[in-house]
């Protein structure tokens, strides 16, 4: 492998180069991982370790976090929880989850909305609430949940919900609004 | 810290070493990110300025869009307007955002579709119309917006809500096709 | 272009001259795509090349995908199909998707769910069952597909819906969970 760049040579042979290595490289991390873990990751989930960056921010014993995901403000998350790729989790008015939880791909767990900011044109600020979600929930791919909502232990939210009121535990609940739907 | 690469060694020592760096980069940038904003981005957020890639693209005055937004076509978006993570602006058929709107994640705004193409298996070429969302517009999380709405100023659109047809100015609208459900 | 690292220069400096050649890299690539294709793309989209990616994973001739997309398992996708970008394509329980599919943004197909994994608190195993798409059908922005779910050839799925139960060959369905609501 040839030096990334030289003194000697114009930016745009170092580009060049740059460019190069990084796609030699995501190709054979592509490989690699396929022949051990039979899965295709994106480029920077190659790069960054899920449970590291869930130690990094705090969370619990054995909890992940794809790269993609967003994180704001202060958020808790508790042991075993995985948070899929693409989500959002905005703690920035305060957000926890329990142990045990599975917030899918396409989650977006917000304590703030800027509903009032854009329709006043940039002059009324944020609205703050904070999230709480228990113990062993399970949230469905794309649903979002919405400022000041309270998830109890142990709930189902199906797939593509929106979350705007409270579930209790042991509830399974979806729709847009999502209302409850039974017992687990 | 070692060269990247050197000419004597072979191109695995060298992929490692870009490895390492990457996420002694990725590593860093966090922690410095986090104690500064309280916020944990996505890889490549930390390489790209959300506020010079709305620049680059031309967008208004303190615009800003994340990296994992993808922008497809003739786009124009307004001053002070925030565009989301995981977005798709769809230009190929025209399309123009206004100022001071809140282009949430997982948001994606179409002015073409596939339809015909996929069920004429290739045959027929995809279908466009153009879309204009106006000023100081809300448009919630992971809303879909198909080709050929115009939606007015001072709009609030729900989040996974699906726009099929046009909004007028001043209205809230939500639902999977979306309808007018009262005054802002 | 100078050295991206020198053995002299202590870490901080290294990572930093890092961070400006991938920034000036993204930079780059950014204002030639846009010159030639007029989009604009996240970063690993200008390192990932979207037909290679599908040829990797043994897709058809002409199929491509974009970086984000995740992709578990055994999947195996048909020729000149377009898998976009924010997907997952979960074949832990074996999924084929045929050819000239338009899978859109956001699109998550699963074989496998986890709500009695969160429910019993990490106790229960994952749930598997295949998935099968036809040929020729449009799957819109934001579906989701569970488990166990059959689409014939020439479907079309409207954005947004949950599809959770077999959809029959040249059928619209819609909502969430999608019903059948016509012919194409």
């Amino acid at each position: 492998m040839a030096d990334l760049t030289t003194d000697n040579r114009d930016d745009d042979v170092g580009r060049q180069r740059l460019l190069a290595h990084l796609r030699d490289l995501l190709l054979r991390r592509q490989l690699e991982v396929r022949e051990k873990w039979n899965r295709t990751v994106p480029f920077a989930d190659y790069i960054s370790d899920r449970w590291q960056k869930a130690q990094l921010l705090g969370f619990g014993e054995g909890a992940s976090i794809y790269d993609s995901a967003l994180v704001i403000g202060d958020v808790s998350v508790g042991a075993h929880s995985w948070i899929g790729p693409f989500t959002v989790l905005d703690g920035s008015g305060g957000l926890s989850i329990g142990d045990y939880c599975s917030v899918s791909a396409g989650v977006q767990i917000y304590t703030h909305d800027t509903v009032k900011w854009a329709i006043s044109g940039g002059v009324a600020p944020p609205e703050r609430a904070a999230v709480r979600v228990g113990h062993r929930c399970y949230i469905g791919p794309n649903v979002v949940i919405t400022k000041g909502v309270e998830i109890g232990d142990g709930c189902v939210i199906g797939a593509n919900s929106l979350v705007t009121r409270d579930i209790p535990s042991g509830m399974k609940a979806w729709g847009s609004p999502a209302r409850v739907r039974g017992f687990v």
